[in-house]
């Protein structure tokens, strides 16, 4: 299978993340995307959300291909699709533990803006993130 | 202003809303966005969560132009992008409480796929949602 | 009906706050607590929570008597079970929109205890909170 | 250090769990208890959400020592307070992973009746549930 996601990061499901339908709700995703690449950027590049640049979301999506359900637990795939100056758009994928990259349950994609933390204006992504992005995802 | 939304429902803010950045995290408007359509294809269309047609999220998107913060009440203007034979794609925006359309702090898409509640296979639009879609919203 | 609560704070349900038993989460019922009694504090009491003083739970409870779904509209009824130095006992229920007190579909509790915001060591609430309390809740 | 809680069952931290506050909030340390005997009981008590008996909270209660934020990855610690007929009054900590029970950062309680899924009125502990609990937790 072709490797799409050059890290995973392990996404455990809580009980209240089925929904009525009894599957993980819609949103649970989103939370799995912004929680594995902030997770990411903590470890590898020094993001401190207490710093002066921080990375906000500017858009984000998913297509839902398959559902998951509480207790499964997931694992979000990270790879990067444009690396701006300011800005990383991040390619995601929400997979069942252990399975193919091509067999994501849902893809998202997720663009983040890095802005200085007093004005929230743009500010260029920050050299250490920047860096790891180069090396371990691109 | 030129009106792009039909219609309005109130979407309340809590205080876990806000994240560590002070403001809205941006799963929340996927919250208000599917609390929105749900509540009114219930109070409009006879959406029954437990009946024998269900809507599920095929897809979803949401570019995000301001912040908004609890506790500022919002609003979610609905409107539709496509009727389908199964599927609603809706447009929404992310309003603060009274203002114009135009000036949305956030626009979303939803993909809704209404399927049978036990295949899970996609079944026509339920004739009354699609009759108060097309009286209402188009 | 004997009146418990002085003031009633609306709180509006969202479709993913059903769980999978098709009614709200008791995780829910929290987060309406928080919810009351802060914005009736930032609204009432010039709480400012980039301020100095800001409140923390110490500890927090809730009896489950009936079921709620989504999307039923609630009310949080708001009381004071103690007004400390620095520390608010509330005293809270769950309502149906526009039921009586003692038909509470939840009651809780809420310790909240005033701490600096820097050092997170306790501090005396402040006045126009404590103000706003005893003219309101007590 | 005593041991207080015979089974730990792991729980990660999501990025939309600090609040405003930089911290987990505090209904986040309910999903995590909730979810640690749900997953317990499905893996080892046979615990089936779309079963005939249901267990529901009827009460539950936490106190907060310390705090704790994302991206720290916690536990819980999961102790039987009561084996009742159709009750489980579970004792609980929020752990950081690895430390002694005694340092638990909040301590709860959890009341889970046992209800038949269709009336909703209590109904025993199924066997398999009780035997595990007394063999395992008791």
């Amino acid at each position: 299978m072709p490797l799409i996601y050059r890290v995973r990061s392990p996404f455990g499901t809580r009980w209240n993340d089925n929904d009525q339908y009894g599957h993980l709700n819609n949103t649970v995703y989103y939370e799995a995307m912004d929680t594995a690449i902030n997770t990411w950027m903590m470890a590898n590049g020094g993001l401190d959300p207490r710093g002066s640049a921080i990375a906000l979301c500017a858009s984000s999506s998913c297509d839902f291909r398959a559902s998951a359900s509480f207790p499964e637990p997931l694992e979000v795939g990270i790879g990067i699709e444009r690396l701006g100056t300011s800005s990383i758009t991040w390619a995601l994928g929400i997979l069942r533990a252990g399975e193919d990259d091509g067999d994501a349950i849902a893809t998202g994609r997720f663009v983040h803006v890095f802005v200085d933390a007093e004005t929230r204006r743009p500010t260029p992504i920050p050299p250490a993130i920047r860096a790891s992005v180069e090396e371990q995802l691109v």
